[in-house]
């Protein structure tokens, strides 16, 4: 049987705690109509009934709640896991229970899939209490399907329907956001009285806008993250022997390599959007990385740590190139998979244009000849296959040999690597994320009980102590652009991506050089739930800087 | 610059709990004359000076302490990082202050190799400060400099002369307290007043016996690597997709496995001795991991948690004779590295006895390959370069798909890999390790004082509350046997497997059916330092076993 740990049984007990605004009654404060962050008129047209609503704040009202029918609410946990889904639940569930003891959560199981399929179950209080400030999704499990097809909307109506739902909330990231709005405006659109509300998940820290301060899961996933980096360091310092190559998950934004250099202080980091920015190639970035390896020989420390993001392959435009002209290239020569590794190499070489074919010729053959065979269904190059954090170590090994040989680097290169993401998806949520999810959670009832849908439940001003923060909805469309994806034109929820002139990376930016030279380690420490608030309340330094 | 982190600066406070014995004044009692555990003849000879010694016992004396000259000590930090060393350091400052205020500690800088070097430095109570309860060995740093030759004990003599130091503490596993021993008898053959005085350290866990309960640095980074593992279940059971396969650090012995293994619940842990006990193949292996998913699958579970010892392929028979005769054979055949790949794979299936023939073909390509050509600076095959958890999760991947086509597999498989070591070797260390640690390090200014060389520091009855701990030394003889190690028969400690029939053991063979089928996950969560006492306090779970 499965038992649960001791930490787990203590941490059950804790309370989190709410914004001021929530702790009783609310009223709810509309602001003026909103607008989209782009492309206005289209947007508008896609979305007739739910475009232009205003932003709500809940303040806390000065008159008793007024009695209100039981309703039934369905959750669903959309795409990775992220630390606090749990709280988001038990949030939501005691939210809907203050309105009316008689309201009843559902949860569809499996992801959305779960609605689509009609396989859900009823969360109970006893079940809820199981699962307060516990990681992971497993309470009703995740999955991938999107919902975003008539078919799919209609056959949740039918089980929304039967459990004579009033509203659903979507656990999830941008993409999920985007569905719950488009949704919400089916529903909508068809009279039907189904309100939709989401809430602003994911680890990688890349669902933010000036509306939603940060995603939920980031805080926790990256302390996680820190934690082992920090180790890392402090054995690196000890042994003084190995540079440990860490790559660090979090799709195609550098958020989270970002808020865990700021944690650690480690001697490289590269971040994506300025390898993209600056227009580098891979070689330059084993440049950087040799000179700084070069630089901290002749001190005699042949050690270091360097943070790699997961998406980097994909911000190198030659990179970026290569792999495009790849895709087409072996797409249009279906011959290619029975030839031999070597004829395959020549073929590839031979027919792809000249800086494409140089680009490839540079990188290790392992590489070169993954980026050639591994595809995924749609005939594309697994990017994220790619070991980069070996790719970049054995690039820098060969830069250092022939430094060494032209006398300009004297020293001892030793590598390690390490890859980070599972380990903190699904840790035990910090009080941070304890809190925000819990208040996420709780706020979403309000902005059922208000009548919303199309929002995303919102909680600002994070930075401040919690009895501070603000609670309310955003209109989903308020965040939304137009951008191409598989070949169509769709309105999106903008990803978020590390702002080159933002605080944090500036931050950064300003102290990277003496990172690289000196050893500069900051060791976090695991995530600490019972002591002193310093040590166990803070947000996160990306966070931190922003709103300081 | 370096900045400590909160959490850092809150834990620095932390006063480690002493045994009651050292709170004051000490009387050493002494136990009957000792002999070692196998040998004794031989030892015997080989430690004629410091063979047979009594037990020590520190008891509460019940009169003041006399006044004590000062004295100077030096310490050193040997082998490979664990949580802990610090505190050591830090109790055995405080220790030989609390003797007499005028005494001087010097640290010999990156391990033995600082005494011969003659590099050191004095740690002052500002020094120790800055260190106190941190994880890593950055104090002094570490090395890997064996101190067996009388060259070397005849050099650090010069500086320990010169240092006018009267005791050296060895802080390291099982072979540097060895060498520890030998450096005793050295001194004390030749009449030098110096002595020297050993602390069990090992995250591996193998330095352990009847008197030395368990090695400092196990505890916390078992807990590291619970605390991820735990997660990385979380998210197993949240996904439901993916089977993880986890190789944990700890050389030969599988102590580190099992004790993850108790404390998370994993469906699978291979545990090394019991693969060499029953002459496990590789192929056995295999086919018991590939019946576990697929009894899971039959329930509709494609996820699960593999946990993998990093010593495994040494403990397959069949493997230990294939590389022992691949070693031999390659090295009579020079000419073996010119040949093609194709080549040296029909030389070395053709030059095999049929039965390492056959082993060898039933390896994944890469991996046969990888044993024929990666050597170390012997010749000698780098087992540790083995990827043991991607080999056997592409076996039992082949295996899957060849029990699908036979009808006795329906289900789908996908895996994912993991190795963690470097990630808890430098953590803070665990309330149990800083209290330990320090006991140890505290223990070892009595021991010093009340003349002994050629003791381990000792202090037992770890599951029981810190203040009834026992205090005292051991003599190292008394741990010794001889053993033949490259080529030669020599004195060392007995290195401590996990015993099959120990209660550990057999606690996780009793469970381990239950926790295959089904899915028994506990999350044990990050180490926790200010919370309740259950939370903080507790010993690792083979402690808890070995001693109820």
């Amino acid at each position: 049987m499965a038992k649960k740990s001791v930490l787990q049984q203590k941490r059950a007990a804790y309370q989190p705690k709410l914004p001021a605004a929530l702790w009783g009654p609310v009223k709810a404060v509309k602001g003026e109509p909103t607008q989209s962050v782009g492309d206005q008129e289209e947007i508008k047209n896609l979305f007739p009934n739910t475009y232009g609503l205003p932003q709500l704040t809940f303040e806390k009202a000065t008159e008793p709640a007024p009695c209100v029918d039981a309703f039934n609410v369905g959750v669903i946990l959309s795409g990775g896991q992220a630390p606090g889904g749990h709280n988001v639940i038990s949030g939501l569930f005691d939210g809907i229970k203050a309105i009316n003891k008689d309201c009843r959560l559902y949860g569809f199981l499996m992801g959305p899939g779960g609605l689509v399929d009609h396989q859900y179950m009823e969360l109970t209080a006893d079940i809820i209490n199981d699962y307060r400030n516990t990681g992971g999704f497993d309470i009703i499990g995740s999955g991938r399907t999107k919902l975003e097809k008539p078919e799919q909307f209609e056959r949740g109506l039918e089980i929304i329907n039967k459990l004579n739902i009033r509203a659903i909330v979507i656990i999830g990231g941008d993409d999920s956001n985007t569905n719950a709005a488009v949704l919400a405006e089916y529903y909508k659109a068809k009279n039907v009285p189904v309100q939709v509300i989401g809430c602003p998940k994911t680890i990688d820290g890349d669902l933010k806008n000036g509306l939603i301060e940060t995603s939920f899961g980031f805080d926790t996933a990256t302390k996680v993250y820190s934690e082992v980096i920090g180790n890392i360091e402090r054995d690196c310092n000890s042994a003084k022997k190995y540079w440990h190559f860490i790559k660090l998950m979090g799709r195609s934004a550098s958020h989270i390599a970002l808020e865990c250099a700021l944690q650690t202080q480690p001697n490289c980091c590269i971040i994506s959007e300025e390898v993209e920015a600056k227009n580098m190639t891979l070689n330059d970035i084993v440049d950087s990385l040799a000179k700084v390896v070069a630089a901290r020989a002749a001190q005699g420390n042949n050690f270091g740590t360097v943070l790699i993001p997961e998406g980097l392959i994909e911000f190198i435009p030659a990179m970026k190139a290569l792999i495009a002209e790849l895709n087409d290239m072996l797409a249009a020569n279906p011959q290619f998979a029975s030839l031999s590794a070597a004829e395959q190499r020549e073929f590839v070489l031979s027919h792809l244009s000249a800086a494409n074919a140089e680009a490839y010729a540079s990188l290790p053959e392992g590489v070169a000849r993954q980026l050639s065979l591994d595809r995924d269904p749609h005939g594309n190059v697994q990017v994220s296959l790619i070991e980069t954090e070996k790719l970049l170590s054995e690039m820098v090994g060969k830069r250092l040999a022939q430094m060494k040989k032209e006398g300009t680097y004297v020293g001892k290169f030793a590598a390690l690597h390490h890859f980070f993401g599972y380990e903190g998806r699904c840790a035990d949520p910090s009080n941070f994320d304890a809190d925000y999810c819990y208040g996420l959670g709780y706020n979403a009832a309000q902005l059922i009980n208000c009548g919303a849908t199309g929002y995303m439940s919102s909680i600002r001003n994070l930075t401040k102590p919690s009895a501070q923060w603000v609670a309310g909805g955003i209109p989903i469309t308020m965040m939304m652009n137009m951008e191409h994806r598989n070949g169509k034109n769709k309105p999106v929820i903008k990803k978020a991506l590390v702002d080159l002139e933002g605080k944090p990376f500036k931050a950064f930016a300003a102290m990277r050089d003496e990172w690289a030279l000196n050893t500069c380690y900051t060791y976090p420490g695991p995530i600490q739930y019972f002591g002193p608030e310093e040590v166990c309340d803070q947000p996160s330094r990306t966070l931190y800087y922003e709103q300081n």
